[in-house]
């Protein structure tokens, strides 16, 4: 599946292993075929590259492939591309595998986590479900507003995620404590930084992307009985920090060029440090969720990247606009990705209008996620350029 | 000063260097002097320890020691306080230095931080100082409320801090970007993880403090006014994300015995995951802040960790009660330390009740921090037990 993402046009970066062997390499993906960077190097096929990316490559992580200048990003991607050209049967025993025989790992290390809020109609819908008023939160039209997350509990796609327990009021007012009644997702996608800044250093806009190595797909997983109960006055906690599910493939900005579109208008004159001198400044990338259940697939959400009010650039702009400093593998995301209409919502809060509502899927109803389900986020930006899944399975509570 | 906070009842850990040298290595301090870990075990002298124990001690960060058992963390103390019954003097050349030509560094790699609210008090007396009225959060007696920091920006003591730029309102409620004209200390401590956990895994009270190494002094640096147009919904973000400082050496739990005291009573039943079976669940820690300005030291506030209403067990316990994972290194620190009295407010937003006081220093006025102040804050547990001092001075903002 998704393989017709992952045309030679892609070159994504993740790390992969043989199932069931411990050694991990940096690689790319071709259709359902996963190359291995650090063999294509052992056999001599990235001559080209400089000596620095050849040491980066050969990492069991990517962290230091991110660090290095975007012109060398380009370059290996180049380099792959023109050795793709031939059939990768082509290629020596041992730099590509099957998808179906990797296992996919974290592709970076990450330090630190921010989770934006850049869709105006999520924040509208959201305020819509939980206090019954459609309204912006004081700062939204001034800035991109977030909260720092939590990175020990991000996880790699088809890692399965336990029903966090927790306490919150249940339908009486009182507080209780148990597994959450009130599972959702948030379909995001994210930027992965790569190269840092000092502290008391501020990125400009017209320089933000040389900070973005590429984009992943997110899913920010939320216990909404949790979050209510413990939001007041600091933010979420524990109602997001149990897990954070991330895609493998890292998509880059290069690939992500042919998709490159005006962003939505300013309805508010912004600080000058916000302001974007390119106004291409987003994406069109075709964002879907999916609930799978024993009786099969239902599409939930179908949204594009190109609804959102903030661009990354405003977030890697804002996020070091007071001198904080972004380290290499930190993750920057969007926040839930929703548009205008009904099926456009990217988490069931809004869908179900904060558990009001139910939704029908195969042969029956679902008002927040229950055990077994399976949610599936994937995205598309162009023809032969998507990033995949980023796939979980929700298992019960421990006892 | 501060030399009488380390006795040889302390062994605090850090990480120091030669001041001029690259040279980090593990180190302990007896009243000015500070002790190489690695020369002591280059020398011989803690060959009682396991070798593991100076495999750890070895590395330019403690994060491989913090993760040894809690009984290796005990024998090392117990084999430092054996040799330092001999005078100082008798140690090999190289292996001590004057506290005054080292510098410290990051005792730990932190890979997140939250940030607790555990003071009763200091939550009554934001709300008074912000809305005008004294309220507890909805969550706030039922579980330790808290928000995910910020590690990148995490700095040494002695680091001076730039005055952060952002968004907020100006007296006439408009929104303006500039310097910060609200900034303020917040008065913390923290603990810093040793034993890691799995995702998915919670910690019961009983177990909480072996997942303790030591505590740390933290100042959660605070723009009020940036923080209070970003907070609603999602909590703090650039309001604090420039800089938190922290003192250089970690004091063990075992140090802090000698102080360990009963908690403060729970005021409403709690749920039995935070049921502590041991009501000695606190430190009699007297912490102290001081105001240095060009004419002089004023003590602004006079404060005491048992005054919190949630302990460092309750942190941990919270933390992972929904399956979070922690890791070596991470910080979980108190909040504000704030007691009852008017000179035991532990930030400026209580002492000035929101910037409508201003307070008095050395032949001067203050309402927030100014640029070229200089802020202490100081600990002592009991009897040659103390923390030292985490301290910086404000620097003007960038241009």
């Amino acid at each position: 599946m998704f393989a017709s993402h992952f045309s030679v046009q892609n070159i994504p970066f993740g790390i992969a292993s043989i199932r069931g062997l411990p050694h991990r390499s940096t690689a790319t993906r071709i259709k359902d075929t996963v190359i291995f960077l650090d063999e294509l190097a052992n056999h001599g096929l990235l001559s080209s590259l400089p000596e620095e990316a050849l040491r980066a490559l050969s990492q069991p992580v990517l962290n230091d492939f991110a660090a290095l200048p975007k012109t060398i990003h380009q370059q290996t991607r180049a380099s792959l591309q023109n050795l793709f050209k031939e059939p990768l049967t082509f290629l020596p025993a041992g730099c590509t595998a099957a998808l179906e025989d990797v296992t996919m790992h974290l592709p970076i290390l990450s330090r630190d986590f921010t989770d934006f809020s850049c869709s105006k109609d999520h924040v509208l819908n959201a305020g819509e479900a939980i206090q019954k008023k459609r309204y912006l939160p004081p700062g939204f039209l001034h800035f991109p507003i977030g909260y720092s997350g939590r990175t020990s509990s991000i996880i790699m796609s088809e890692t399965p995620v336990v029903r966090p327990k927790g306490q919150f009021r249940d339908a009486q007012g009182n507080v209780k404590y148990g597994p959450t009644e009130q599972l959702d997702y948030e379909l995001e996608l994210a930027c992965i930084v790569s190269k840092p800044t000092k502290l008391s250093e501020s990125v400009a806009s017209k320089d933000a992307d040389d900070h973005i190595f590429g984009l992943i797909l997110l899913n920010d997983w939320s216990a909404r009985d949790i979050q209510g109960l413990e939001m007041l006055p600091l933010g979420p906690l524990n109602g997001k920090s149990f897990a954070t599910s991330i895609s493998p493939w890292i998509i880059t900005l290069d690939a992500l060029q042919a998709s490159a579109i005006k962003g939505q208008p300013r309805e508010l004159q912004v600080a000058s440090y916000l302001d974007d001198p390119n106004p291409i400044n987003s994406y069109d990338i075709r964002l879907q969720a999916n609930l799978i259940t024993g009786t099969g697939s239902t599409t939930i959400c179908k949204t594009n990247l190109n609804t959102m009010y903030w661009s990354f650039r405003d977030m890697i702009v804002q996020q070091t606009s007071n001198g904080c400093s972004i380290n290499t593998g930190d993750i920057l995301a969007t926040g839930t990705i929703s548009g205008s209409t009904d099926d456009s919502h990217g988490c069931l809060l809004e869908l179900t209008k904060g558990g009001r509502d139910s939704f029908t899927v195969n042969g029956g109803k679902r008002v927040y996620l229950e055990d077994g389900d399976v949610l599936q986020i994937s995205a598309l930006a162009s023809d032969g350029v998507g990033f995949g899944e980023c796939i979980a399975k929700v298992l019960p509570a421990l006892i």
